[in-house]
């Protein structure tokens, strides 16, 4: 780990393998439009205008593959991006978007139906991680929390939870030997992978804007949240 | 508490102690209009229609009673409701609500900026009061979380976790006892001050439309709810 992280390469692994059956609908998630473009378009014009220079790579299930030209038709440059095919889990899919990624590289993984993901949020993960090795981004959380146990429930002080956001990046280093374990039922996201080969996870402030589009609900935000940041250019 | 439950009087205490500040407007959030009625309109609105037989004591800062016209005019018939002045923590304005109400009753506690409580919610939490002395509507978790501890931050299953709604429903018999503890800061709701006596809280199903109003993205996806309500009728 003795390169210059500062000039080390930088990766977005895009995992998109959602179905879109929360959403009632025949197209998956990734695909539904935004003002008349794809929501995953936008999440990689995201990533385009934030670092120019990096590496991405989309992680589809193989059904659709076929669907990227909704997608791509939308850039006014050739853009270039290596698709892979997604796994059985989200564990398997990440996995297989490392595949080809070096040592001493920054790899970002990012949910692929988080389309509004700043440019300064992208910039300080990548920071933190070549202070720490990973960054994470995270939000508080304003309902009340409970936690279920053997005697029905108990309030958690909700001060101190983290509602968890991609992109979750790391140095490559730590993250490629992380994907080498077995899958276990508690790898929900990238950080608990790392977590469990004993690093310590870094929080970075994450952004109420980054929102997960999962819902017919979200969708209706989503629409209003681009309406906002195409006014304010 | 051998009374007969099943005629047990109704009572519902709607706390609106807002300032409005989150919006980033002059007007408490509680008088934001949707679709041109203040969103209290529609709280009170959906337990009159659920139980038309219950008092309504309605807690607003004292500064804003004033403003409680621009509620009342939307309603065709006159309706009756106490009115009491809010004090410095929710738990004071709560406890402000209570006085008066008798044991044996059953009361409901809701936040004034959740406006669309349905009559189905509303009578499951009596329901399960009268069965377990209260009720308090939870919903699943569908983000990953973390839980800060002194060594950074750890993994928590989400599974395991509960965001709570309102209304937090209980026999009055618990509930006016719990309130004549000393202000606790770990008394974010009612639930956590009946709990802190040594009692028992039971959660029932939430609903994911039962929103709690407090940032403009809320309002957006209020007005989009509200729409497909009035659709649905």
């Amino acid at each position: 780990m003795n390169s210059n992280l500062s000039d080390s390469p930088i990766f977005v692994v895009i995992v998109a393998g959602g179905q879109g059956t929360r959403m009632g609908m025949a197209l998956p998630k990734q695909f539904l439009p935004l003002h008349g473009k794809p929501i995953l378009y936008y999440t990689i014009a995201s990533f385009i205008a934030a670092v120019p220079q990096a590496q991405i790579i989309l992680v589809l299930p193989e059904n659709d593959i076929s669907k990227l030209q909704m997608v791509l038709q939308h850039f006014e440059e050739r853009i270039d991006l290596t698709v892979v095919s997604g796994g059985g889990t989200r564990y398997d899919s990440v996995k297989n978007g490392l595949k080809g990624i070096p040592m001493d590289a920054t790899v970002l993984v990012h949910d692929g139906v988080r389309p509004f993901v700043s440019c300064n949020l992208i910039h300080r993960c990548i920071e933190q991680t070549k202070q720490s090795t990973n960054a994470i981004p995270a939000l508080p959380v304003t309902d009340s929390v409970r936690v279920l146990n053997q005697n029905g429930s108990a309030a958690i002080n909700r001060d101190l939870l983290r509602i968890i956001q991609t992109p979750q990046t790391f140095l490559s280093n730590i993250l490629l030997p992380s994907f080498e374990q077995e899958y276990h039922s508690s790898f929900t996201d990238e950080a608990t992978v790392v977590e469990s080969m004993g690093h310590t996870v870094n929080l970075v402030s994450g952004e109420k804007n980054n929102i997960k589009i999962t819902t017919p609900e979200d969708l209706i935000l989503a629409e209003h949240i681009l309406k906002e940041m195409l006014l304010a250019r």
